[in-house]
């Protein structure tokens, strides 16, 4: 694998994000990612799984540079392996740690709610689902998460505003379970996993299954119409304009 | 417009209910509300609209002393009009605030909690969906917009209580975003209408579909059901005589 | 009825459970508690009914020595019973007020969460959805049970954890709605019941089944499939020997 690092303790998996320095998603560290969760849901040895980044990013979201010479349809085939890898781990059969490491933004946020459990450590750091700032729509499946982890309210709230928020002000809001240091994240997500996999890896199976499934069923059912409405917002030329002027970075 | 006074400023739009003293609904005001808003969906000049009364009342809710000479099938006539408009509130395709300058109930209520922001003053204005408190119930939409508010135990407590809750409380409760006084409502209204405002509109409708639409198909598919059994209730001995007695008054 | 106690004072219902030490469910008192409930149902007289336990229990949960000499098919129909009581009860024409005058734990805990109110003596009571920590599922109602009253997110929590809350903890999640003490509950939880009969009983059975029938139809149409996972994993050697080394205990 190119852009990931794997290393194993103690029945913890931990993948770390390595492609350049803000992690930056596109399709081939979405296929490495969606194999490497394959393989480990079957590694009976592996009872938790920790996603982190290295440096200081979790993941600045979609490559855009390289997506402005993807074209639709290419886009299209990425953003269906990206939402299809998002609602795998929602459903993960086995307990899914963020490691927040760094800035966490988009995608990265995207992927970071998909999980059981957000530590996040505090300083500059910033999440945020902010793609409304750059003309930008969303995915149903994203809205949803958001809205099962905050509630309708203060989900409008943060995608509405786009807001950047630090790790303290995401506790507050209930995007992040917990506030660490630079320091520190590494052994309290080590913790936090090793709480979950002490518990019945069948029944946590089934249990998050109860907990998740429905919810994915309505995502999937309105992916597909919200892939083709992001591709043509995505496109049109007063989007695309701001894409270009990278008025994002 | 005889219930409505308009004024555009910079981009917004501000809407007055001028009816009487408490800015009671009837099917004359639901459908100048009905046709105004849907003119301003398609003035391009508006990226937001402002909601708000005249005087101690935002909306005291149905004309029930009109609605008491009301045969069955007009009434059912004028509450489908009245739920549709609030569905299409909740779906607006552009920014709603409700700036809450006086008492908001019932049916005021209901139109409160379908905007996408809500400022309201302290003092002794009082907000609620206190129709349990005459014997009445409620649609299932107003029921679904109230959950999603407040979550279902929230909702539970505002709604078999029947509650009138300050500005303060209703802050606490999760049922307004933001308090403000008298003097100060229409600035800060128009404050947070520009906030709003400056986002891409096409990204914006587009997201507030994702978050709204699932919910409003949801409410769709049950308000005919209740509305017959809202309409049974309503005229029912016991709801009927107490809606003469005029003990909600 | 050999395992509840009937006390009728203006129009409350007093329904204590009296079985043994720890108020185990088994399949003749969830038999016993449908019979009573469907009675009260029908008696105008009653406006509101409080369900509690004698001694130091709400209910410990399932009677799980007596479904150890269970077999299968057996254990089945009681899961069906069990589960279609607590849904009634969701749906229950009147309001249900949850007096926990001790430790309410799993089966006991989802019988508390399906009331509309639950007042809980602080000091060593324990509430819990424990399950987890045997190596048990749970069931699809259950779940969405308490995803309605904590959100999902603080449902994961409470769920994958399998914590014992005392009262204090569980008012700050928003497991329980007040905390009182032994001496007091009883009359508290009478005054809370008198509100809620206070109220039009026709328009708060309307509401309620606004409030909560979208819900009740979405945990039916799931519960089967989580009934028979539920047995699957029960019976399964891992979980199995946990339940007869009585570990729960």
């Amino acid at each position: 694998m190119q852009f990931l690092q794997l290393k194993k303790e103690e029945g913890i998996e931990i993948v770390t994000l390595t492609r350049g320095k803000v992690n930056a998603l596109n399709e081939h560290v979405i296929e490495e990612m969606t194999d490497c969760f394959n393989t480990l849901a079957d590694d009976s040895e592996v009872k938790a799984v920790i996603i982190t980044g290295q440096g200081k990013f979790f993941s600045f979201g979609f490559d855009i540079p390289e997506f402005l010479h993807y074209p639709k349809e290419d886009f299209v085939r990425y953003l269906n392996k990206f939402t299809d890898f998002y609602t795998a781990l929602f459903l993960y059969p086995k307990p899914v740690i963020a490691a927040l490491n760094g800035h966490t933004i988009a995608g990265g946020c995207m992927i970071a709610v998909s999980c059981d459990y957000r530590i996040m450590i505090s300083g500059k750091a910033k999440i945020a689902l902010n793609e409304i700032n750059f003309g930008s729509s969303l995915f149903a499946g994203s809205v949803e998460l958001m809205k099962l982890l905050l509630g309708q309210r203060k989900a409008e709230e943060a995608i509405y505003s786009g807001a950047m928020y630090s790790a303290a002000e995401a506790y507050q809001l209930g995007l992040i379970d917990r506030v660490s240091t630079e320091e520190e994240i590494g052994s309290e997500a080590k913790n936090i996993a090793r709480m979950y996999a002490s518990k019945d890896g069948v029944a946590f199976k089934s249990i998050k299954n109860l907990l998740r499934k429905p919810a994915a069923e309505e995502m999937r059912k309105r992916e597909q119409d919200s892939i083709r409405e992001f591709v043509d917002i995505w496109y049109a030329e007063n989007t695309w304009k701001k894409l270009q002027e990278k008025k994002i970075y």
